[in-house]
């Protein structure tokens, strides 16, 4: 590899490093990359990570060590995700939105790749710290959120079907209650989706009375994979008393009712974290 | 704004505009953004596009005119593209993946968030030049390739369920016949998440018969929105003939053999289209 310019450098390494957030890139990874020495390139990431903080476009992380190397990781800032929060609240407090059954309309949102990316960025965010190695969800519409929160943690997903499959082998099922319908459903996961063990993080899209939420947490300990986590975009206040505690919502609805036509939803408090 | 120095705007733009594809800056945004003045933001513009391009990482397209601006495309390469696909067609072609009734197990794979990424790009590569408005997918494992297509053209996603849900309002269904099962199925779209006349990109996991694809196919018809492409993750050799024409493959399913413990799967030749 012929040496190339700083400026250069500095446009590859970013562009690399932000494209593939949570993946170690080593020293020497990046001297064949670049054919540039390990002490240049230490002086461009400085620079990176400085100026990335700066512009609250994530943080730059360095691993010391034999195996260590640096990662981007997508944190979003409480400033700019409680201005995001507030305006997706205010998108979805619309009467246009209720669905009978005191439900909310917001596929369009959940399926809005933009908006979606940055919601699996804020869980992230949150989550760091508890270092999961799958991210869990039951579809379908909690998929997408799910799915951008893996990405930034760079995990696999694994997905909780509603019935065995035929084309996912041998599973494990349960019966659970849903607290919104009150019938008894079947959430099922095929035996080899997830090794045994495993820290696990749930990511929904909605919360109500929490039985799907249960019954993940439950179908987990036939894993016997630990939760670390919960979280949801969206829960409603009522029920107060949830079937699981200790969960993270993005947002709050507060109030939904179908005959005057009104709705409110918020970015939620999270007392109970 | 102050002035940022040429190495920091180097590695603010490129971050900026690799995080979020297809999504058009202004020069007049990237002024405020950097506090640097247009020919300036042109010519780091210039070192960018330059460099992805040398490193396969993407190309910068610059839009000209008062509405104009640049924007990041996440184009793949047919070199590191077919190496990709060869590397996957490997890690599938086990015997351990074959599970009772001819299919393949590869949840894990279009589950990993890495790879279900570059599956995406490589979809957008294929059908950038036709322009979506959204891409369809049928739920469940179409999901993650279908959500990742999306985010690389920057186009909202729309989820076809197996029944109409409570959660979503007044919906269209119709019936079909799955290829592979055989079976009378119903698939469902809430009216109000497709406007009429809508371009639609399909993007599915698997396809043996066909039977989905042609389903969503008269699915979009009943929203009048022309089908402007088919892509698939595997689509099986056999049967040859398809209930659809002109889709586009990223691997074949040449053979498998339950009782051998025989599968191979490779690239494919896409000789439709």
């Amino acid at each position: 590899m012929e040496k190339i310019k700083r400026t250069d450098r500095l446009a590859v390494l970013s562009t690399l490093l932000t494209k593939n957030p949570n993946v170690l890139f080593s020293l020497t990874n990046l001297v064949e990359i670049t054919g540039a020495a390990k002490s240049t390139i230490s002086e461009d990431l400085a620079i990176i990570k400085e100026v990335l903080v700066q512009f609250s476009l994530g943080e730059l992380i360095s691993i010391a060590g034999a195996a260590g190397g640096v990662k981007y990781q997508p944190v979003q800032y409480s400033d700019t995700t409680l201005s995001f929060l507030q305006e997706l609240a205010g998108f979805l407090s619309v009467p246009e939105r209720i669905i009978p059954g005191g439900f909310v309309y917001m596929t369009d949102i959940i399926y809005d790749p933009k908006i979606v990316c940055r919601i699996g960025e804020i869980f992230y965010t949150r989550f760091k710290d508890t270092h999961p190695d799958y991210i869990v969800t039951m579809e379908t519409k909690g998929i997408p959120p799910a799915l951008m929160t893996a990405q930034a943690f760079s995990v696999p997903l694994i997905i909780i079907r509603d019935a065995s499959r035929v084309t996912e082998g041998s599973s494990v099922s349960i019966n659970y209650i849903s607290g919104s319908t009150r019938r008894i459903q079947t959430m099922s996961l095929s035996r080899r989706a997830l090794p045994g063990g495993s820290r696990v993080l749930i990511i929904d899209d909605f919360m109500k009375g929490g039985g799907t939420a249960k019954g993940m947490q439950e179908l987990m300990e036939e894993f016997n994979a630990p939760v670390i986590g919960t979280g949801v975009v969206v829960a409603t206040r009522e029920p107060c008393e949830k079937l699981v505690q200790n969960y993270y919502s993005l947002l709050e609805l507060i109030a939904i009712d179908e005959l005057h036509k009104e709705i409110i939803i918020e970015p939620a408090g999270n007392k109970k974290q």
